[in-house]
């Protein structure tokens, strides 16, 4: 069953952010969509299975971003 | 002999900003040298000869930036 979580990302500014913490979301093992809203900041996550809040956070910094919160 | 020329870009909000405007400009003939600051958008082109004004505002153009003015 997919698995829907929504974040906030901060200090994207362009779709050059947008793209970056795509890709890194992406590549977490179960991943299958990531939905970006750069006006926002809100990132959903679709995956397979719960993801950790540790490997999301992970996946946000190796890309140049923090979560906020 | 190098040629120095320095414009404005507009629209640039991060390093992934600079670095397509970088490496749209480093490909055109005779660039030897590329410095973006993002804070103001001064870009300076060091050139072996002077280059037109159509092939740099192309190439800013390419990155998916203007140039001001």
């Amino acid at each position: 069953m997919a698995v829907n979580a929504t974040y906030t990302v901060t200090g994207m500014t362009c779709e050059h952010c947008v793209a970056s913490v795509t890709e890194e979301l992406s590549e977490l093992s179960g991943v299958t969509a990531v939905d970006v809203q750069l006006a926002t900041g809100a990132v959903t996550v679709t995956s397979e299975h719960e993801l950790s809040p540790d490997e999301v956070a992970k996946a946000v910094s190796e890309a140049g971003y923090q979560l906020a919160g």
